[in-house]
């Protein structure tokens, strides 16, 4: 777990404004805030409860704790693929002891990666930590949906907190047990994969690494698309914006890579799946992952929930159709159900075919589970006038890890120079946690005055300002050089007197070029800068 | 636990800009972003683990929770304050049954309120979701005094989720399991309880309600301040403070107090505590609180954590003075602690006399509690050449509650016409969702058109606009002043032909007067609108 400190918080949230400037701005998505703390049902649905476990080992003398993969990685190449039992196997085969006292490894078992909690009194309601900000927006769907006035493509986005209880937090920011997330869910009419702005990025270049190999290729995106390497336009599109997201922020594309998930690390239900890597000094880090995820989602949560969670796709005009409905069984249910029969006819009729699973049918009413025998109902094929038909739409998830890009962002911009042991952080001024510094040149004779008058008309959350006023010039410099601010303003004594009166030097990071600029235009020449006037044409 | 939406989320996020605005802005302070959930040991030492508790009784019959001073409050002033024995005395007395099923009520326990969990495998290592985002701040102390350059005064402000497991959460947003904080934490020197900007407020006036009465008394926070009604210029300062928040945010001055904590209800550590309280549906709520901690929070940490966490105050010039300081007895802690001795000597000496507990000195040596008793020191007088002393920094506490206040700010914006059926919020424009409706007056003939081209002109995540063609202009109209959209735009046929070409009209929600402006200055027009230009000016 990390704490964000002044500069990390007002860096982080710069970078989830750019985001919000993609995909709220340029792409009219809606964003919505949900709850951290979940009931279990929420994650039983999701596949949570049963399935997001790593598998652990302890030590049988020491009782340290392993992930079994991590002990055996130099002896497979995708050990994370391996069960508990030819984890055990390897570990006699390989002679893998604890990495602790040498003892003997215990049998490797299921650890269950979520932080579990107890909602309200009593022990009864069991609660987790959210895994992933997704699930907020799947459970508020119908909400969400009928706030898009029940059309589609429905983009929702939620940036907040993750947390997987690691067995082995490591590398820093990369792997922590609470952190950030940006994530994206775009919901899409399954039979409509394309998107109305793929021809402006088509002819845009991409480095993919498709899992037909293991090399990295760089092509359009449009020919990606049609040699079926992505699998269809908006997955492609998105995997696209990724791209410029990270570059705006400032990844350096030679670093940048989408990785297809090999078929055997791909989720089942995954339609198609992509992870942007960016060269660290760990290797290549996955900080995004751009899946296709199909129905599962929607469809899982209308299977727990018992509630429907479709689109309704209206026909240019209405169609006569052969349907199959379900047609209750009137002299069955009553005797069966008697004052409640009317009620469960009406909920199996409005059930669709496919919700019949091994010839039975679930439904809840009022909160009850009731699972109907299939003497009760029958499927019927009738002749209808229908306006539409009702589908599950599928999910595009781009889903970002925040501090993983946060963590890419600085390394990619630090740059050192080892013979002056001088070091500049190269920050795209938008990310940049101060976006100038401000100094008198000596703390007297009014140039503090003036430094600090300008200093207050500059400063505001969005263009955040610091005033310096200790130690030499080139050592404030340094200072702002060290954290990435992009200007640097000088009051000296040419600003008060002479040719020069009213002017005060601004200074470029990147290229330490001056300029002598009016006192009284420092803020609206920091705004212009900031929408990305150039320092020349000052 | 809720949810946020589209348009919550997008109005809470405004909100915490405003108060950034203020604190960051204005005040020059800084913003940290720490963990959420946290070890036991800060809880511990913050007093959480064993204070942060409230009195349940279950039924001995359904096992229903309650909390047990809400079973008593029409029998009790300030139920609150009652003992489990108290509440235990009063159940019989006043015959108090389960208000589930009429059962015998079990006797009164303490519940604690933070939500718990175990931190990584195994269950040994207990954490906590925190209570308030306060503690973050604290047990980063040191890092940010060194960010601040070991000056006082030192601003940090903190928002994000807090957690509290209530036994009975009521009244909607008002009290919440999960919920959202503004929390702001200024570090200042105890003998300077002044503050630099208390000259530009001291005029103004202020509705208090003072602990020596229950009557509201409205008077200016200079004379508050003269007459000891609060304790102190900078908590005076940032009462005053709170209010413009929350005025800017909207709430009505004329449904704001502040009202003194009483005796028995201020902790004991407080110097003095004051809460703004707004007038609500269900009566007064606090929504903030404003507390002079004292040195309460700092010593604590420092005691449980074994750093020293002060301020060294630099006196003007050098000064001889009589101190008192631990001396290590040498002979005594050689035969002791043979090689670690000098290390223990070193840190015992770097302690403070003050640090002596019942005659003893608790040290931390790399991690591990060393107790020493008398025989190993002395406290001798010296005399020295000092050139400052160590003080605890006492601490200012703004506390908001975010949901509340977001809850305040939508009940007192509220306005419905009956006879009409007509709802109108009258949000304050840098508080509302969406700050422009989009219209054409016809999804045709190009209007269409011209009105997506100022929509895609205008929205951005800082001025969300919405795009609405559907249903009658009156309809459109309603729909924006119902979420308490500022103004609208309508692009009508004389946009596109006549004397008016190239105009619009604009919109003002609270007067409903309109005005035709030129299309391409709606962005510049609407931003300086934001900026506080009336609209009759256009």
């Amino acid at each position: 777990m990390f704490d964000y400190g002044p500069l990390g918080s007002n860096m982080r949230n710069n970078i989830v404004e750019v985001w919000r400037d993609i995909y709220r701005g340029r792409e009219g998505f809606i964003e919505i805030d949900s709850e951290t703390v979940n009931p279990r049902e929420v994650f039983k649905a999701s596949g949570h409860v049963d399935e997001f476990a790593d598998l652990i080992s302890y030590c049988s003398k020491c009782s340290s704790a392993f992930r079994a993969d991590h002990l055996v990685k130099e002896f497979f190449d995708n050990p994370d693929v391996l069960s508990p039992k030819e984890l055990d196997d390897a570990f006699i085969k390989y002679d893998v002891k604890c990495l602790e006292c040498g003892g003997k490894l215990g049998p490797v078992e299921e650890f269950n990666l979520m932080f579990k909690t107890t909602i309200g009194p009593g022990s009864s309601r069991v609660g987790y930590l959210r895994p992933e900000t997704a699930q907020g927006i799947f459970v508020n769907y119908l909400n969400l949906y009928r706030y898009n006035r029940e059309k589609l493509p429905l983009g929702v986005i939620q940036t907040g907190r993750g947390y997987r209880n690691e067995i082995a937090p490591r590398q820093g920011m990369i792997r922590m047990r609470e952190f950030n997330m940006m994530e994206v869910e775009l919901f899409v009419d399954p039979s409509d994969k394309g998107w109305v702005r793929f021809p402006e990025i088509e002819k845009m270049d991409i480095t993919l690494v498709p899992n037909s190999g293991t090399e990295s290729v760089t092509m359009t995106v449009g020919e990606a698309v049609e040699k079926k390497i992505i699998a269809n336009k908006v997955l492609a599109y998105f995997i696209y914006t990724t791209q410029q997201l990270l570059v705006r922020l400032g990844v350096d594309p030679k670093r940048l890579r989408f990785r297809q998930h090999l078929k055997d690390e791909m989720a089942h239900y995954a339609m198609d799946c992509w992870d942007a890597e960016v060269l660290l000094s760990f290797g290549w880090i996955e900080v995004t992952g751009i899946a296709d995820r199909g129905c599962w989602d929607l469809s899982r949560h209308a299977q727990f929930s018992g509630v429907e969670l479709t689109h309704f796709k209206k026909f240019d005009e209405p169609k006569e159709m052969e349907i199959d409905k379900i047609k209750a069984k009137h002299k069955a249910l009553g005797p069966k159900f008697k004052e409640k029969a009317k009620k469960i006819a009406e909920a199996m009729e409005a059930k669709l075919p496919s919700d019949v699973k091994d010839g039975k049918l679930a439904l809840n009413i009022d909160g009850e589970e009731i699972v109907l025998d299939g003497e009760l109902f029958e499927i019927a094929r009738v002749k209808e006038k229908v306006s539409g038909e009702r589908v599950v739409p599928h999910v595009i998830e781009p889903s970002h890890g925040l501090d993983r890009i946060f963590y890419s962002v600085l390394e990619h911009a630090y740059s050192h120079n080892e013979k002056e042991d001088y070091t500049v952080l190269r920050l795209r001024p938008e990310v940049a946690p101060i976006k100038a510094g401000i100094f008198p040149l000596m703390e007297k004779d009014g140039l503090d005055v003036l430094a600090m008058d300008i200093y207050s008309k500059v400063h505001s959350p969005a263009v955040e300002a610091y005033y310096d006023g200790s130690g030499t010039i080139g050592k404030r410099y340094a200072r702002m050089d060290e954290i990435g601010t992009p200007w640097c303003i000088t009051v000296d004594y040419e600003s008060l007197d002479g040719p020069n009166k009213g002017t005060v030097t601004i200074r470029e990071r990147d290229t330490t070029a001056q300029k002598r600029i009016p006192a009284d235009s420092v803020p609206s020449i920091l705004k212009a800068l900031l929408g990305g006037k150039p320092f020349e044409s000052l």
